[in-house]
């Protein structure tokens, strides 16, 4: 870490700054310049985050060297890469995982029609959801129990692993039952009892990227599972707050080669909850695949003007299986193939 | 609610959406432009809200007229005005609320001088964390159950009601021993169990805006609560995400007069995580306090430079007194006075 | 346009808003919901902008039902798609250009050199800067007249049709003299006397996103333009602002095809500004050809570690060759094919 | 300037960025840490500034120490404040600024009606638009030359200096004849032609914050004004973009406090635009005054709802006298008062 002075830090400041760093039993590296005086910090990741200098009397910033996570690192597994074995698919290195099922579990014909098209267009695990985040106390919640029982019941079928969300902890023994992934939306990414209890129970996770979370912070959510001794995380963009209105999010797509620099843990991409529309479902997923994402996990319905739930933006079964040709084409350009059993 | 078309809407989409709407039993209204059409839907609110138009074939926009939440809407009060009544202290209306003291709780001395400091100083209630949310999962986490324990015995010795941050509902008994107002942060603004649970238990909760949640995803989320039967709600601004990297946040202080105007519950203003610095906390108080916020949330502690976490951000206890002066007068240009006992 | 009138306006307000719009020849249109009210404005584009209620006492929100643009739109010409000939090449539909060339001219070698690569490779148009806006007024500022000079004699070896910025209207002439297409910088996208002079002299334009634009701000931009009977506009979306701060824009490829939607126009993306980075620069670019970008324009530098300006984000020119392969298959995935002479 | 290596960095990429800072006749030293290495470069700023180092094999982050302005900073006028002297008036220091006047010059009795109305108040500056930049090339573009003509029949009557805007270099003289303070408008943050030739003129200069400008970009416009010997540069502060969409922009009044503490020169705020409402102009004046600002630019109309452009924002000439008294009271709370002759 790099503490910067202000120009009119007196000596005084800079000794009580040297004097705090030492304290918590990091080594101080002092370097004068003719306008500004820096001080390193150099020792313990752990004893330096706790410092907390910023906006101390004389610091004009402090500059992180070190990364604040260790274990979501490149450097941790010296550049190799994480692949994840979900009942038998690789998620991760040259493999292409296709995530597709309904936004939400709403009928067992849904549901089991939906799973089935996805798996014979070679889709690599059934995604849906029983327990839906809602901005609204009025809007449908999901069917909760019945909802993971039918999931269970496609997986019998289809014998796709399932992803599905976990929200509240209080059903988490319920969702292990049935999960092979547990989905954490991106409204829960920094709740932390949520993380560390699914970095507990070592089922693998995919985290969804906040709508206004840094990379940094995407990856210290990450870091709060891998610490509980849960190496199977995978990350999802999903679609960042900005000032453009002419869509729901917009979908980052910079930071899949980003963290594939930063991580050695698989990135998928989200295209659907950014587009909101199903027209725009498709170019953003070739662009997703093109762009070097270890794989999509999108909404998919037999009959999307029925559902209760972001009809508008899941693609209509029928078409499903043109999709996943032309997302292959784009993700081959990238060096991947598609993930199956 | 107004469904614009797109220009090359086809009689038939058009008549798809009216067959939409009125399936829920809401009645359209159809305006035909020489460009556009635009279909009224006019019914139930949550009728309505289930329609999820956006991004169907053919319509261009979905233009909400009426706001998606009601109990937090001014026109739900008739345009009085919520005033919270904690331990005999009012929050809301004229009375300008002062909630003060340490980020942490750290120690039993550090809490009890501060508790005393502040409440020598006129502050309304007292806060302090026992369990703190951290970006980090190796920062310190909080004193928890002890944590409690000390603010307990600071709100004997002086008399002022607790503020205090709940982040796990398997902590709400112990925080409810304790707490007068339930505190939820903003990273937990959007978590829905917690909210609703808070709902439940009926004690007054101050709700954080998410660091880039719009002012009526803030109201929804007070909706959650509010819809449970707990209509004590006290909404706090506390800094946005910008692109702007001078600062930690953006505190927004339009949000104050905005809000007002869109609800009857009272805002506070919590100018310490934006700031980040405390010479930049005392000009956003009195910012804060002269734009018409019904009170601040500030960090106070006896020796900033020995506190564990945010330290820097904190007000000296030394100049508290003084400070409460200069807010008082701020305060008092928008038309209000400091709330005691 | 919609005025969506308070649920606390009095009939007095409601009065007073349909004569003002009707005072601008406008016809209006009265909805009365249970909870509020709302007006339809119908009329000339021209009239009902000019109204300006937002704010007016009363009124909630004007929603704009028309698009703010005219020329610009989709409508405009039908649903068929502009597509530009600049030397022979064809720009737009499915035509893929690759507009590549030095970010700025610094010599003569540097110049021609890059200009042979890029023609070698099959670039469709050779870019270069003569003039650059730069943040600081200490950074080099390109070499003005001179640059012009050696873009012309690159030209005349090459045959490349030449893409080069236009910053200031006292270099109007001189540009015109060799530039094929003049670029507006995102800088430049709301300098209305330049798009105006730009829209007189007939030249194509090539318009850069401003790092903070809206699709319909950009669009009207280019409507500036297009207002002067200049109908040769290519957009180009070059990176947007956001609060990450991993990279230096946040590209936004979903522009891409919502602005297809929008607008007639062709669009291309620039990847290189928003990466600052060569390796970055790569994955990019496929997904831009993936998401149906009508091209690219990027930097290519034959000895990029010497580059006086931006030489991090520079493609090295022995590399050219390959990337403009993948880049090819990538929009291949797209339906399209580059476009050359 | 620090460059922090990235952990993989090899001897040889360390050693060429070396050889690349003292090639510009900076000095280096070097910081080995057990996990990465930081190469310090000191030296004079602008060699430095041209090093370009970032994304450079091997480089994880460049790091600047020094501000990249020099003249505009607090140093430059070793903590002193600059108080400039426009027409008598003092504009920084304890001095608080209230310039007030049309948005736009729209007739000769609008004009010098609200002239007298705000003289008489008390006004320090009159303001108005003679060119005024409209996103839409359709809307009213101001009166052009017989606006300035009308200004200066104000001036003649009032006796009160002249604030406005010039957008094309091509109308600098005329602006010249008229205007005490010249304004550079938000969208021309950035054109660096009109900040020399404002700059070289030697007139006073309002230049205002481009809507998603950091400050660091807000202060190297200035230091283009500055570095061509124009040392009366007035900033202001007048909303930014963010993902809220109940406000036109954020006002962001932190930025008042923080660039206080950046550079010397005086800092107003223009609440006008961003709260495009009359009734939240008032609260985010007397914010703006408390946060510590040295002044406001303020719209005032005779008769707002007949006003060509931005009606709805401008206060009611009958009410101005009160605003002014209420926003002293706030400005009094930061120990400023009202500049006048």
């Amino acid at each position: 870490m790099m503490i910067v002075m202000k120009p009119t830090a007196t000596e005084e400041q800079i000794r009580a700054v040297i004097e705090r760093v030492e304290s918590v039993g990091a080594r101080t590296h002092l370097s004068r310049g003719e306008e500004v005086t820096v001080i390193g910090a150099i020792g313990d990741r752990e004893h330096v985050q706790r410092l907390e200098l910023e906006g101390s009397p004389g610091v004009d910033r402090v500059v992180p060297i070190l990364k604040p996570y260790k274990l979501a690192s490149t450097q941790f597994k010296h550049g190799e890469r994480s692949v994840l074995d979900i009942g038998g698919r690789k998620i991760g290195g040259n493999n292409f995982a296709m995530i597709a099922g309904p936004c939400t579990v709403e009928s067992r014909e849904q549901t089991l029609e939906t799973a089935q098209v996805v798996k014979d267009a070679g889709a690599t695990l059934f995604r849906g959801g029983a327990y839906k985040p809602r901005t609204s106390p009025y809007a449908f919640q999901g069917l909760g129990q019945e909802g993971l029982r039918l999931l269970q019941e496609a997986k019998d079928e289809t014998g796709l692993p399932v992803v599905t969300e976990l929200m509240d902890l209080r059903d988490l023994d319920q969702v292990l039952d049935v999960a092979d992934v547990i989905q954490i939306g991106a409204r829960n990414m920094q709740n932390y009892s949520l993380l560390s209890e699914v970095g507990r129970c070592g089922r693998p996770a995919l985290l969804k990227r906040g709508l206004s979370s840094t990379l940094d912070e995407l990856l210290m959510a990450a870091e709060y599972i891998l610490k509980e001794g849960n190496p199977s995380v995978i990350l999802c963009e999903r679609g960042i707050r900005t000032f453009e209105t002419a869509y729901r999010f917009t979908l980052d797509l910079m930071a899949v080669p980003v963290l594939k620099e930063l991580t050695h843990l698989p990135v998928v991409v989200d295209p659907s909850h950014a587009a909101g529309r199903r027209d725009l479902v498709v170019p953003l997923s070739l662009a997703a695949a093109a762009v070097g994402a270890d794989g999509i996990i999108v909404e998919v319905h037999p009959r999307p003007h029925e559902a209760i739930c972001d009809g508008p933006q899941a693609l209509v079964a029928d078409e499903f299986a043109d999709y996943v040709d032309r997302v292959q084409a784009a993700a081959a350009v990238a060096g991947k193939a598609l993930s199956a059993v």
